[in-house]
């Protein structure tokens, strides 16, 4: 990053600009989860609007399309994985993206998107699709329009997916989706016949405090570095990325789930360690960001499922989580514990779903959103087709559309088109990445057995994290795996880990 | 402020974006002093500097002026009272004065003070002058540089002045500092005679999560709103109004110094009370901000010395703060605890100053800083001249110049001229405005000595927050007492109050 070409150098400073602006939303949106008063409510609405605007300007100012073009000659003769070009090949996408849309059409999406969510927020609890149903028809018609920006598509949920992305298309995802419902429906039809393990241990009551405590010594020890970061509480967890050296984490403590809390902690420090790595010197470039939403998920699934409801783990973790909750988890054996992380049982909620049926709310939602898109499937159908599909699915019927198609907030305050896709993948790509890394580090096991994580750790920096936003996210996984995306070693994962635990 | 002429309107929108940055850069800061990881404080300062130079670019466009050069017709016929013309009269300052001062000078004298700053930092703890003479001297030269971009003064600290108290001018402070320090340097003597109370009954040990308890009850009794605000810890306690509804104030604890935690807060509450308590209509605009920082150090002075350091205000409390350190306070009378809060002992240090030897630091300070900006004090005398003239006052000579007049950062990470004067103008109008409110409620002393603090909240509100940034220092004064600005009541306060405490 160092050559100093003139126009290269100048670009940086714009590109560091906005940046920094990017870098001060985060933070106010960090704020207003954390620690903002209610009654700065409006005036942050406001402040956002106004540093969205300025990025949105510099972007899109005449003088980085030029500056672009005007390096083309420079850029060519970059060896392609050189972090220049990188950077230049990121700018470009950024740009492309940002000057096709034109501004008139985002304030409009964004003016219906806010109106939509109020009305969600009381048609949900009212159980009211009629009140939302005007509202995701016009959602579905801005999201088509939106698309068409973007014209080179093969089909129209391409262009929306390639926002969270980049390069993925229906058509590469499709087959993978299609592959794991096919596995995993009867999996879960098997699992259902079966007695339910009993998880009451984890609904006992677990003070705050000590469930904090716990959860800190655990992502400090894994490698959390507390000097870049911080870890807050907020109703929602989430974790957000202000420069690499202040990366914020935050977690919701349930005094009567001691799973929820430590697996949302486990995910949210998946996304963090991943940013606290990125490399230092791609600080004020677009490249200072993960390669992806389906690889920042895959890294806070690592962490959350494959590592954190493994025997490894808990091995060595749950005499010292007994130590803490004495009283709680005294008589509760380590297969005990370990079954009651892993319970399955099909959910009505995505969100609460266990780690074998999560995947089926997302592609029922991915299926969806390209029927909608493709105009196959009509809005107003949407909760009967809801219905007949998480029936055949899972196997139980939604009693109502509330905890049915109302459910999740994605279509009501975005567009239909490239919402859920991450999440899957994300799941998929963290067994590939941790199948590779296991491949070149078999003692990683042991070490996990023993609370040592540097192992995995080191390797996830090395090959994945330090890169940043440099290679998409197809190029990463050839890099790190040697292969393309492939479904095997997480169909495997399932099948192994399950198939032990319910006798399959 | 609701009057919809077009150019006024358009004038607003602008003001309201330059006021959304400006916020953005107190949360910076804010969140800078309390929150951020050490890792973030590079990027910090790129964000805060891309921030300033987009808030002066938008305060400094020539629409700016362009529309309020067309806006003169229709202020003219405007009410002066009128928010409308609040405005406009602000914002032509604000406009006037940020397009005098070129941006390379900005840029030149920060980088300086910067450099100061650092040096400094050594230079104190070394005791080390002859280190930040040269930058002193350069610091002075570039101080006098930025007075010649307002040549219309009469005395070249007077623009210095100006920026932190619009109409003040070194004539009309002059006077009042000279017969404060004529009234004050006899009394202190005076009382040096005199033998010290004993004040060990402030410095046992209080444990930080009671002494927090206890001064959030009071403040919030007082009137702090929490919806509205929130109160943090951090190492230097400060205040920052974010937005109207946004206010944040912080508290440094100190276990074995009881008084320090409560003082400091009070102070920090009284800048909190006044932005809480601004127009609400004024957000978003510059009139929603404290008049100058006379007026808002008057309002933390007059909650943290003339209400905080009362017998009626203890009347109330003292029992309380018993209740809660029985231990520490059980054999100390509120008599005691009340002579120990007001115990007078000159300090080498300003910021440790008593009530009634503080101003004498200020006074010291502004007759330098004059002195130094008219040529007829040299930096290089400046060790000489401090202790010289702190043996006048004080009656003790300082040790060294660390503790003399190396103490103060106002010079080295600020101009030297108008960065004093405004502590003791503030304990001037503290007492001033708190005789107008006694005069239309006498009842406001019965009410604090019962902990009831609305009639006199409600009259700040009234006759001081609510107008903000509308007024001029002077203009509030006579507006809100029927006179201009006197020194009377403050030296009667301090004769009196002192006079009954050290039988003078």
């Amino acid at each position: 990053m160092l050559m100093e070409n003139p126009l290269f150098h100048e670009l940086k400073k714009h590109l560091s600009e906005i940046k920094s602006i990017e870098a001060v939303m985060m933070l106010l949106v960090w704020d207003q989860q954390v620690y903002l008063p209610n009654g700065g409510a409006v005036a942050r609405s406001r402040q956002l609007a106004v540093q969205a605007q300025l990025a949105h300007e510099k972007l899109t100012a005449p003088i980085i399309g030029k500056l672009l073009d005007d390096l083309q000659s420079y850029q060519i003769n970059l060896p392609y994985d050189s972090d220049e070009a990188g950077l230049l090949r990121v700018t470009r996408r950024l740009y492309e993206k940002a000057v096709k849309v034109p501004p008139a059409f985002k304030a409009r999406l964004s003016a219906h998107l806010s109106k939509s969510y109020q009305v969600w927020t009381l048609a949900r609890p009212a159980n009211d699709f009629a009140a939302v149903q005007p509202y995701l028809e016009k959602t579905l018609s801005l999201s088509r329009e939106y698309a068409h920006f973007f014209p080179d598509y093969a089909l129209i949920a391409d262009p929306l997916i390639d926002f969270k992305d980049t390069g993925m298309t229906v058509a590469a995802i499709r087959p993978f989706f299609a592959e794991l419902r096919r596995q995993l429906v009867p999996m879960i039809k098997d699992i259902r016949e079966q007695p339910l393990p009993d998880n009451s241990c984890l609904y006992r009551t677990f003070p705050t405090a000590a469930q904090l405590s716990f959860v800190r010594e655990v992502i400090k020890n894994i490698g959390f570095d507390f000097e870049r970061g911080r870890q807050d509480l907020s109703p929602h967890p989430f974790e957000s990325l202000i420069s690499i050296g202040d990366v914020r984490m935050t977690t919701r403590v349930q005094e009567n789930d001691l799973s929820q809390t430590f697996l949302d902690t486990l995910h949210e420090m998946g996304h963090a360690l991943y940013d606290q790595g990125l490399y230092p010197d791609f600080e004020g470039t677009p490249l200072a960001d993960s390669a992806s939403a389906s690889v920042t998920e895959s890294q806070a699934r690592l962490w959350e499922n494959v590592i954190g409801r493994s025997r490894y783990f808990w091995n060595y973790y749950y005499p010292k989580l007994q130590a803490i909750f004495q009283e709680q988890l005294n008589s509760t054996s380590l297969e005990t514990f370990y079954r009651a992380i892993n319970k399955v049982q099909p959910s009505l909620i995505r969100i609460d779903a266990d780690e074998m049926s999560y995947d089926l709310h997302v592609i029922l939602r991915f299926d969806f959103e390209l029927q909608l898109l493709e105009g196959t499937l009509a809005v107003r159908d949407l909760p009967e087709a809801y219905r007949e599909r998480f029936k055949a699915d899972f196997g139980i019927t939604p009693p109502d559309n509330r905890d049915g198609v109302l459910q999740d907030v994605h279509w009501f305050d975005g567009v239909i088109g490239g919402q859920f896709q991450s999440y899957t993948i994300g799941n998929i790509l963290s067994v590939q990445f941790y199948e590779a890394a296991l491949r070149e580090h078999p003692e990683i096991l042991d070490e996990i057995a023993h609370g040592e994580f540097s192992a995995l750790h080191n390797w996830l920096k090395e090959h994945i994290y330090r890169h940043g936003r440099k290679y998409t996210t197809m190029e990463l996984i050839q890099r790190v795996t040697g292969k393309s995306l492939t479904i095997e070693p997480y169909i495997r994962y399932l099948r192994t880990k399950y198939g032990e635990l319910y006798n399959l």
